[in-house]
């Protein structure tokens, strides 16, 4: 008999050699229907793997991540077979599975795989799945397994075996396919009900440039065939909410060749947008105590080398700016910290003072391979609405409730209403790999967990996930796509305080090194912006959006009443235009629904006569004719509803 | 006989051999009392020339900055003379006037000079020129001229002489002392009244640090001793006023030798000034139909290879930055306009849609060498207010005038009152110097002339001072301690929209280059704090100013009243502190004073039963006990009174 301890810590007994399946069955015949992949003592079993030691077992099902990957992982297998029966001679490499789905990178044996394919290779394949084939793992000794690809002249798997241990080496059968493989699949073929082929692409052998280009074919597949429509759809709604389309077409920001990549250029509409923001943020910051700062873009390599960062970004990111007759190297600042910490030490502080609270929108430049730039999301310079907060360790506790409170603040108020928070805390195995005495380790941690709870937040907590300065919490944000991103960091730090010497008096007279907390509930303005866009699909909240209402005439002869409109819509602070072209209303309004304005105007004889505009909501809601004074009523009750201050 | 043409274009005929002395009789006894210096078609003469041809003579006085000039070199010489017979063996090296003054290098035998030899170097300089020596030029040869100085043992002159060619050498005389001298000098040493010693300095010969290390004497001198302790006044308040040492005290500013040099970090109190000031600038451009825009500080090389930036700024600036798997190479910015110009090639225009005004409040860095540094006045990074007004040749006029409005508001909120303009055009003699066709020159000349008359502005026309790709118009800003400053630049671009391909759709409906027009009514936040600094001595404007109120309790027992009266201040957005210290009133009074806060609301025992507060003025003046709200009342009057909005 052997002992398997399962998540919920419950220790079950079952005879040597029983499977994961056997597991899962003696549970429910529920999770037998739906368990899909195990992992057995932090290894990645099949569902067929007979347990033959004492361990702790994890059954996945599709709603897991891990069971996701043993599903795509599979079917990458399936989609392999289809090619070398689709394709004979055609050579397989390496056919893992991805962040959303999978790819296999093949070595075609002439012409190649085009999107008119695609339909033939999902056919081909749904038709192996129907089969209804087990996945099998067995042992081969490496002359075996050298023996069975040389046969196949399939050099690729060759190199990789060759660099493999003989007694670890597995293969995976299913049907008539045979496949070089670790393992981590599905029981069998036919829980694979839905699969795609969503894209090729040439892909270097072992990503050197060097050595021969392969094809790399994408793919997803689900347990049915309703999650890849919806999929799909997300797909094709993703597309449409793409920042970098939305912010050209919005007139928010571009790019130029000439200035440099990645380096984005913030148009009228998007630097107002920004500001509008900073502003937002600026204001309830205000009132938490916060101060603004302002520091240079630079900074000599020496203060990147005290703060640690050159260690960090130095040889990876931009080089070292030099001055033409001194012996001086500057850098592009990659953090705002040190600057921070260099204001803190202008004057001694007395605890009495603490906390201090130093914020500034303050640019920072880190270099990215330009092929891993992407619109806003990846760049190379980019503005933080970064706070460093110094604080005596028994203050830790209320700044982080304070700082979660205005996190809240932002997402809530900026429409992310789905979110967890993550807190990583130390290692409590390695105690050596982190800075800062125990005590305060734990003092932060707990306030971090306190915090959590108190602000009711829904929180995991991961060991080992902290930095080696100090533990964190970071909101994981669902978006309207239903796609995670991290969103606003809170992060406790003893190692800067340490290497800037930074001190203050105690009440006891004595010089004690402050703690300090770094934010950014934005993260980046960049980021945030293109996280937004997408969130929204640049239909942004009214207090935010560039143009909030759009006067349009009927025709020439209302536009001066149309000016009139205007003038009082300013005189309101509402952000107006008015599209005077000679073209009909009709597409005057499909231009404006396309701009995302999120009022029309319509101006026509009887609204001229009765001092009244005809009102058109983004997406075609008509509210009717009414004065212009119940519209601007309109619009900041509309506002105030979604905006209020912080703390209100 | 010679005809002298005078500055008012009027010629006069004099017998040939005329003193500069003589035509100044001739015209009034009281300029021939005031003149000490001349100029004979643009070279500087005695006014003991004699005058042997035609040509255009003008007279200088104490007034002129020419005659100061040739006031102080002549004094440099009756010093020389004093160190001579002082410090015997002293080697004269060379003795300029400057700015404010005049110094003389010499190479001591033995010892220094110190601050307590001044006064006897300043009374035996004032006995030589009660003496009334005249200052008597005469031509020497080269070989006079060396044998002259190699018997005195003075190897400097020796190697001054060596560089000049036989002719051309002339002396100086006056007393019983000697000098190599090109010219230019009063009449006689009896004019010179008062002389004061203002320091010394080390300096290399030649300014060449492997030469040697030579005494720098620095001094000043006037005509009358009333002149002197005035400027003696004028520097107490100076150095009261700089800002840099205001800045400390105000805790607005201060730099990191960690940072680097030349960088400031702004504090929260200067940092937030600063914020203001860019509101009420940014609030006057939105009237005024600019939009902001944001960019990067660094390009890439090229873009300022297209600018043409690189060619002034590159070898003697910030040196590249490379990345490090590229071959790319980027400049920190040195100048905005190369990225709005990018901005403006996002998109084609028609002439319907300019002019587009993009402003920006763009952090540049170019390379200062360290010794040249100067608080916020010589930086390596700084802030630019910037603007480019993109539009048609036919708007430059309209734009012009429009951009010296926003000037004359801003200089006019700040309180500076008194200055003049000048308008820079071209050198009509060399054409061939400009970029730009001839036509729009004379437009945009005329534009900003026109422009200039109708505003009312005091300017002059300097021929030959525009820049090669246009004309420009400069504030000359007059301080409360008398001195001159630049202040805001207006200046007319035909060069970029030509190297960035700029172009607009005219109304015919064929491509056009737009003109471009660069302002900046602040120049510099940097630069422009500092001298509002010094031109307030830290008491801005009541809007502006960091403290605007300090509640003073005169005990404990009235310290929750004042956090009541504070936190009125707070909700009528009136920036207020307390000192709650347990100091006497009066000290608290004498701090807040050297604070430059406006206003102390002293509370006690009256003012908290009747709930007011004992109000006094920064300055002493006591305005009596008021309530809270009649104390608002006066702070947004006051406020109301000097901060408009643009074009009320």
């Amino acid at each position: 008999m052997i002992e398997i301890t399962l998540p919920d810590g419950s220790i079950k007994e079952f005879e040597k050699g029983a499977t994961p399946m056997e597991v899962a069955k003696s549970i429910s015949e529920g999770l037998a229907r739906n368990v899909i992949s195990a992992k057995f003592n932090d290894t990645t079993v099949e569902c067929s793997t007979p347990l033959t030691k004492n361990g702790s077992l994890t059954l996945y099902t599709w709603n897991d991540k891990e069971g996701k990957k043993a599903f795509w992982h599979s079917t990458s297998h399936i989609v392999a077979q289809a090619l070398e029966e689709l394709y004979p001679g055609v050579k397989l490499t390496i056919g893992p599975a991805i962040e959303n789905g999978f790819y296999y990178d093949v070595d075609l044996p002439e012409g190649n795989i085009s999107e008119k394919d695609f339909p033939t290779i999902e056919q081909k394949a749904l038709e192996i799945a129907r089969g209804k084939h087990d996945f099998e793992m067995r042992d081969v000794s490496k002359s075996d397994a050298l023996k069975f690809y040389k046969e196949q002249g399939n050099e690729y798997k060759v190199e990789l075996i060759e660099n493999l241990e003989d007694g670890s080496i597995t293969f995976c059968d299913h049907d008539t396919f045979t496949d070089l493989c670790r393992g981590g699949h599905i029981p069998n073929t036919g829980i694979v009900k839905a699969i795609k082929i969503l894209s090729v692409a040439g892909a270097y052998w072992r990503g050197d440039e060097n050595k021969p280009q392969l094809t790399r074919v994408y793919g997803i597949s689900f347990p049915k065939q309703k999650d890849l429509t919806e999929y799909l759809e997300l797909l094709e709604e993703a597309k449409k909410r793409d920042h970098r389309k939305l912010g050209k077409e919005l007139e928010l920001f571009t790019f130029s060749q000439k200035v440099g990549q990645g380096l984005p250029l913030w148009l009228p509409k998007g630097a107002a947008l920004r500001e509008r923001l900073e502003q937002f943020l600026k204001k309830a910051q205000k009132k938490a105590g916060y101060e603004m700062v302002v520091t240079p873009h630079i900074g000599q390599k020496e203060l990147y080398v005290t703060s640690g960062h050159y260690a960090k970004y130095g040889e990876d990111s931009f080089q070292p700016i030099r001055t033409p007759k001194e012996d001086e190297e500057f850098l592009l600042k990659p953090m705002n910290c040190p600057h921070h910490c260099e204001i803190y030490n202008t004057r001694p502080f007395s605890y009495k003072e603490l906390p201090k609270r130093y914020a500034e929108f303050g640019t920072v430049y880190r270099y990215e391979q330009s092929g891993e730039l992407h619109g806003l999301t990846r760049v190379r310079g980019f503005t933080q609405d970064d706070a460093h907060i110094f604080c005596t360790p028994d203050q830790l506790d209320q700044e982080f409730k304070e700082v979660i409170d205005l996190s809240l603040y932002v997402l809530g108020t900026l429409g992310f209403d789905d979110f967890t928070a993550q807190v990583s805390v130390r290692d409590l195995e390695n105690p050596e790999k982190y800075i800062g005495s125990v005590e305060n380790w734990e003092k932060a941690e707990q306030a971090i967990i306190n915090a959590a709870k108190e602000k009711g937040l829904d929180y995991v907590i991961e060991s080992g996930e902290a930095a080696f300065y100090g533990p964190k919490l970071d909101f994981m944000v669902k978006d309207a796509l239903g796609r995670h991103w991290q969103l606003g960091t809170i992060q406790v730090d003893y190692n800067l305080p340490e290497r800037f010497e930074l001190t203050y008096k105690g009440s006891d007279n004595e010089m004690h090194r402050p703690v300090m907390i770094h934010r950014a509930p934005f993260g980046s303005m960049e980021r945030f912006i293109a996280l937004l866009l997408e969130h929204t699909g640049g239909n942004f909240p009214l207090w935010l959006i560039p143009d909030q209402a759009i006067v349009l005439p009927v025709s020439e002869k209302h536009e001066k009443y149309a000016e009139k409109v205007l003038k009082s819509l300013e005189n309101n602070e509402i952000r107006g235009l008015i599209d005077n072209r000679n073209e009909t209303v009709g597409k005057k309004i499909r231009e404006a629904e396309m701009k995302k304005i999120p009022f029309m105007l319509i101006v026509g004889e009887n609204d001229e006569s009765s001092n009244t505009v005809s009102v058109r909501r983004h997406g075609g809601e008509d509210l009717g004719a009414t004065s212009i004074e119940n519209f601007c009523d309109l619009v900041s009750t509309e506002i105030n509803s979604t905006l209020k201050s912080f703390k209100e």
